[in-house]
């Protein structure tokens, strides 16, 4: 199997580049995850992982990583992005992503809701909440990116 | 290099949520897919591989998944996900992926025709054909999923 | 950890299909990347990768890849995809992605302006470029992919 991650960081960026992708390429190298191969997962904290401030990620590798996401072309438009994860006492998290044409406390306020109707839906309680969300207003080509890096 | 998986099951769940990722954390807990981190893979099962009913996935694991998804935040929406695999006497198998707005039977008929069409492209034939297929009702937010889950 | 990849190819293929999923499939046969379980990542060349002329890519194998693509269903459509690496003398390279309704031509000179952005943003310079595009016109449903294979 593939080995399961047991360390995590929570990251995000917003930026601007003369194309949509290059302002995500900002915003991811503005994260601190611009030089890595991202694989996006969807998203469950596996249990035991360890969180850490940053994570000493090598140039090109493989990271697997829950996140939200947003770009516009469109001068003035302000996006969000946000990641969250809730963890119980005991056994897996789970992650919840959200990206839109909102600001950051907005982004934040529904992931929230989020992480709580997913622990609702398992029958689980939340003992420790992270969140880490990022606003941008669009000036040519921009992007805004919030997510949760899993690694080793 | 990454290990090749060498088992597979296919799994289908739809559900409800207050935000579409809601309703497909509800889709992915239904077809029992919810609690690992799916790797989304552009869609070949390996020789060899061995279907099992259940796969017993530890939470948070990289589980590799060829899938359909569909989310609707619009009360009434019909929608419909599939997947299906075609496999030939010798070798790998062709994974195909529907979502749509759609009945069950017509996702079913859709996929079918995908699936031969792979092969009739591969100068393949078809030995052994399987397929997993949800529809949902939307009435807040709705998302219907179906994947075919490798593992080791 | 999931290991880096150590080698990599360049690959391009468009194709027509009956539906835009099953134009896709041609696509990724006609670049020779059709019977592999991509996994899409964004999107670093890792530090040392040797290109090769082929990949000797077992079937069903999990591939690391970036890539563009886009599926059209409009008769007449012209569709092209690109991916583009940059080198610098040291260190990893940094690879983007280009869809659109756009001649070949177009396609690869936006894609050289996306890659001398994304060394701008890092400070580096570029000491190899390579490159691989793909344009289509589409009959009934057409897709082209561009893809940056990564294996071991």
């Amino acid at each position: 199997m593939l080995p399961t991650p047991t360390k995590y960081t929570l990251v995000a960026g917003a930026g601007e580049g003369q194309t949509p992708l290059n302002a995500f390429d900002r915003a991811l190298l503005e994260s601190g995850a611009g030089n890595v191969n991202l694989i996006r997962v969807s998203s469950i904290l596996p249990p035991g992982a360890r969180y850490v401030e940053t994570l000493p990620l090598p140039p090109g590798a493989l990271v697997p990583v829950a996140y939200g996401a947003i770009k516009s072309s469109t001068p003035g438009d302000r996006i969000a992005a946000a990641v969250a994860v809730g963890i119980p006492e005991q056994g897996f998290g789970v992650i919840m992503e959200y990206s839109g044409y909102n600001y950051r406390e907005e982004a934040e306020r529904i992931i929230r809701q989020m992480v709580e109707e997913a622990f609702a839906m398992r029958g689980m309680e939340i003992k420790t909440y992270m969140v880490k969300a990022v606003e941008h207003r669009v000036q040519k080509a921009g992007a805004a990116f919030a997510g949760l890096l899993m690694w080793y």
